[in-house]
């Protein structure tokens, strides 16, 4: 079998397929700018689904300040495992960043247990508890992402920005909803789609353009 | 905020509506079986992408394969740790299944480097040397997909089955139709879609079956 066996090749000509099929089936689509550009290419390039180009939504100076978070020595924390499997991690430790799951910590179940909440939103009152600057990467679960909103508003968490694209049909896209109406930068997205592989993937994309 | 934060009862609830989105917008579509049917709606829970009631596809016993390849001890390999992450570790040791993943292997990564192949197909070759009964789930390299039916062509790798759901534009769609055409007993998505969550989904779909 004849096949491209070069992973930088294969990784190339997919970027390459993308545009072209942007071009032909979405002529008059307009990225607003390069970085954007990036992370919508390449949501669609770890999902093949080209509802990305409407669904992603980007708030006014969320990029920046995820740079600037990074920059910084933010921790990461995800609400899956499998998104920070998914976080290029020699790309953050050449930043000096952190990635963190607590989802499936033994603190974490207790407190879900006592409290009878999800074990994501327990996951998240932990990373409140931490010092450091916060980026929240929410790929599954919209409880983590009320969760969030709720103790931004309490006044109970510091966080820089949340990368916030839970899939599925109870709370997903209503959650996502609340995340743009709240002040926090946010990348997301619209309505039931979503999920830890994309959510690695925006990740993947801003610590690309660094 | 007011949301259901029992993850039962989210689960339950979104299968119930994946099933009335079904009948709403396919009131013609058949599943050909229960299992069928519980692996094509993890898929969409997954996913969110209703693409999968068309484009999943199982070879006649492939689940009979797997059940009974899991029963015996199984070993699973993985193409990404995102999938390995994804599936249900918990129902894996009550069978005294073991799941592996290669691709961050020192081994494989000189493997890759002499051979000039991607480190997805080194971990093929070196799990292809393990003892013991052996299910390949890929979900992001087409290349590793390839080299699982030549070894497999070539009589030099033993394989129970293959879920096949590598996600892109280079070689995804093209390997899943040589997987289609190979005597692997198989679970794959035609065309560009799949990915690791989905390949995890399906995964865990046929461990609850059991």
């Amino acid at each position: 079998m004849n096949y491209i066996k070069n992973p930088r090749e294969i990784e190339v000509k997919s970027f390459e397929i993308i545009g072209e099929i942007i071009k032909e089936t979405r002529p008059n689509y307009k990225f607003k700018n390069d970085i954007e550009e990036k992370i919508i290419k390449r949501c669609i390039h770890t999902t093949a689904d080209f509802d990305y180009l409407d669904i992603l939504k980007i708030s006014k100076g969320a990029i920046d300040k995820i740079i600037d978070s990074l920059k910084s020595n933010a921790i990461i924390y995800t609400d899956t495992n499998m998104a920070l499997s998914g976080i290029n991690k020699r790309k953050l430790n050449e930043l000096g960043c952190n990635i963190k799951c607590f989802v499936a910590d033994e603190e974490v179940a207790k407190i879900a247990k006592e409290k009878r909440i999800t074990r994501s939103m327990a996951a998240v009152e932990l990373a409140a508890k931490e010092k450091g600057r916060k980026i929240f990467v929410i790929g599954n679960a919209p409880t983590a992402l009320y969760k969030i909103l709720e103790m931004k508003e309490e006044g109970k968490l510091d966080v820089d920005a949340v990368v916030g694209v839970p899939v599925g049909f109870v709370g997903a896209a209503e959650s996502k909803d609340e995340l743009e109406k709240s002040d926090i930068p946010y990348i997301l997205s619209k309505g039931r789609k979503g999920g830890s592989n994309l959510a690695a993937a925006i990740v993947n994309a801003v610590l690309y353009s660094i």
